[in-house]
């Protein structure tokens, strides 16, 4: 059965945008993930997880690139002939899951999960085809308390994960308000009220100049390419960028300024009621002016949404200024997605928090680079290794995380490799020890920093800092000690 | 931007073999792959995930069905016209990540991974084609006492899920051993080889007489289909079949029954010294006759094996007899993958436990069904639901879950859906209430325990069984004493 494995020159490389995920970062994203999900479960959401595929069809195309369809996910032939494709969030396949079961669920049903998704993109840097999500959703809830809950409790999220107050802000707009601009400066079809739309979702990174001229005639990049402009006169480009520059420092303010701008439309009224109902829940909900904004520059670039959406956006401190370091969550109100299904609209709200760029955005911070490896146990006795797996066996059965060495070197390599490993300490048992009923004990971390003081080579040699004997009997509580002070 | 969402009569259905998996389910997933990752980090490994492609000739085919190519995995052919496959297991991307990481990782690599495996297979009840593995592998390590340590450490694995002495056993057997007596009945051409083991492979299912037929001419089975025998005559059927079956009732005497089979050859003798040592280090490290057998009836389905290779079966202790459930784990030496890109041997061993067969197993026994939900505080203004979100919001900061009734319904669905949420508590204050500074608190478990006790309805409605009023200052604290008290 071994025949198909050959000596050849494969190339060990992998497709871009799939990460390998080490120690540190997994450590991370598992403590986000642990994180989060206790405050969703906290409030009230039970886990349900969907698997990787569905229907293409039950997908359904929301993707912000909705003018190339197909584009942006994974899809695969099923052997029935029905195309399959890779999730791209963790909303959709919750609404052919809720569409199917709603016999059998509460109602409302609210759910939480936490799994990759799969997006069919141009890779970059911290932008990869495979990342981490962790969403709740509230369905058959169509009171604005439901949308405040989503946001008061990622709010609560962000805590949870160690962000504090002015280092993440969640910004909360609605599609209504929008829909009322757009229609205000005269953009009734689609193509246009996307193209307004996407230059608006530009503003954070690009400034207003850059967008103002996305809403008029077009914008020609530093590297020369030519973006094609909403088409908008500068009269009506203005009237949108007042609008998505309207934020003042309160929630009620700003509902006041939006106020003014579009409350002379029903559909600008529907908008701020419903704005103005989430405002008062997400004070019931002791929700802060600094966690939570209203910010009509928001747009989301997913085609699902119908109502409120909003963004988390993480902060940084340093230097006495806040800056916008990026987004790491959002949501937003789907009231459409699961009449997809049913042929009547079913109201629905959720919230998705970035695990992969959380977990990226926390680990550029200071990492400590402490001792946290296992003991390491030197296996000195090449033909008959059992005197070393003994320790370790004694080791661990004392709750000690440890190992014998498994290599094939000697005693040197052996004790760099419990420095790689971050080992704290590394146990040493030849013949020696063996008849003398002792055991060496190296503290790896003590004799490093002892080392720093040894004046030659010579006088280390002699010394062996860190390293003492002790009675057979009494290494396991000793190294124990050891590895228990770290 | 809701353009392309319309009103269809699309069916909620999913791919078949890609399981929605509820809330008991999840939480025993996660509970299973915590204990066996913490056990693996005791014993000296570290966190390494890949992504969930490789590229296909990365990955290679290894799967048991390796007469039917291509077929197994899940490929899309990238936008760089290069094959991607979805990986079904995690070893086979590890040798990439280590063959492209070798210069910068500690040696041996000792790593640990948890996550989902994809299998382009016919799904049937119990069988999937997406699932979760939980994986150890140790490579650079030629040892024999590498292999004792891998089995050593799951059967710790399998007693940290919670199965007892006698619930579980590994079977070890070795790829040399039957090598061995595949030669000594002078099948050496590939197929013949194949079709001996995938014979052997089915003993434990079929029986010996089947097996018999399948080393023979053929097997008719009660379906009325046939499966092609490997073409033994009767007396070299039976020489395989002695072999299989000659397991004894210690490691020690199952070797020496062997050694009398197959001491004669080369290539058993090496098998024989393989199992040898690795039976004085399963003795170093006190691993039990009872958890760890010598079985030579063990094939192991993956094509990559090179040495000694071993299954974990979960048992039944039911009725004062132990049967077999079947396989959930499985690993082995395999000295020749990574040599694909190196053009070198790296001798590595790994273990993998079925996160997803376990959880089925383990669901399959009996489940509590206690009070785990949240606490429900009821909404009953349905156009100011401030009261019910601020009840709920004291409750959460106090470290209760709970949330405000989020439907649209009155007080009958509302205590109805509490009550499928296994909620332990409602929580409900109206006008009256809040006039008089009171709370009214329903203890849902007592609540139902009294009803039983309860002659009428009319009775029912007039003592209102387990409900009471408290202080609203109060409410926090009796709510989480009752809910305590589960």
């Amino acid at each position: 059965m071994t025949d198909n494995v050959s000596l050849t020159n494969l190339k060990p490389i992998k497709p871009r945008g799939f990460p390998d995920i080490t120690k540190q970062t997994l450590q991370r994203q598992s403590q986000l993930i642990a994180a989060v999900t206790k405050v969703y479960k906290q409030w009230g959401f039970q886990a349900l997880e969907t698997g990787a595929f569905e229907y293409a069809s039950c997908l359904g195309q929301f993707l912000p690139d909705d003018d190339r369809p197909n584009a942006g996910v994974f899809s695969i032939e099923d052997d029935d002939e029905q195309w399959m494709s890779l999730r791209y969030d963790l909303t959709a396949p919750l609404a052919r899951y809720y569409a199917s079961n709603r016999q059998n669920l509460p109602n409302p049903y609210r759910r939480f999960a936490a799994g990759p998704v799969w997006r069919n993109e141009k890779p970059d840097v911290g932008r990869y085809r495979e990342f981490l999500q962790c969403d709740a959703d509230s369905v058959g809830t169509p009171g604005f308390h439901a949308d405040a809950e989503m946001v008061a409790m990622g709010a609560e999220a962000m805590r949870a994960v160690g962000a504090r107050e002015n280092e993440f802000v969640i910004r909360l707009n609605t599609r209504r308000l929008l829909n009322a601009i757009l229609s205000k400066v005269g953009a009734n079809n689609k193509k246009a009220r996307l193209s307004i739309l996407r230059a608006l979702d530009k503003l954070d990174r690009l400034g207003i100049d850059a967008v103002a001229d996305l809403l008029g005639k077009g914008r020609l990049d530093e590297s020369g390419d030519f973006t094609e402009g909403a088409g908008l006169d500068r009269s009506s480009a203005q009237i949108v960028l007042d609008f998505a520059t309207a934020r003042k420092s309160t929630r009620t303010s700003t509902l006041d300024a939006l106020s003014a701008m579009v409350g002379g439309t029903e559909e600008g009224r529907n908008g701020l009621n419903e704005l103005t109902s989430i405002s008062s829940a997400l004070t019931a909900m002791q929700a802060s002016e600094n966690d939570v904004v209203f910010d009509p520059s928001i747009v989301r670039g997913l085609a699902y949404y119908t109502g409120p959406v909003y963004e988390i956006e993480l902060l940084s401190n340093d230097k006495d200024a806040v800056q916008r370091v990026g987004s790491v969550g959002g949501g937003g109100r789907y009231d459409d997605l699961i009449a997809r299904f049913k042929g009547e609209s079913v109201p629905a709200v959720g919230i998705s928090i970035g695990i992969s760029r959380l977990a990226i955005a926390l680990n550029q911070s200071k990492t400590d680079n402490y001792r946290d490896g296992p003991v390491i146990v030197l296996n000195l006795n090449r033909s008959d290794p059992s005197e070393a797996l003994l320790l370790a066996t004694k080791l661990k059965k004392a709750g000690v995380e440890a190992e014998a060495y498994m290599g094939g070197s000697g005693m040197r390599p052996q004790l760099k490799y419990a420095d790689r490993r971050n080992s704290p300490v590394a146990v040493i048992v030849g013949d020696d020890e063996i008849a003398r009923g002792v055991v060496t004990i190296k503290d790896l971390k003590l004799g490093s920093e002892l080392a720093k003081s040894v004046e030659s080579n010579e006088e280390y040699r002699s010394q062996r800092p860190g390293q003492f004997e002790v009675a057979r009997n009494d290494f396991v509580a000793e190294v124990k000690s050891i590895v228990e002070r770290k």
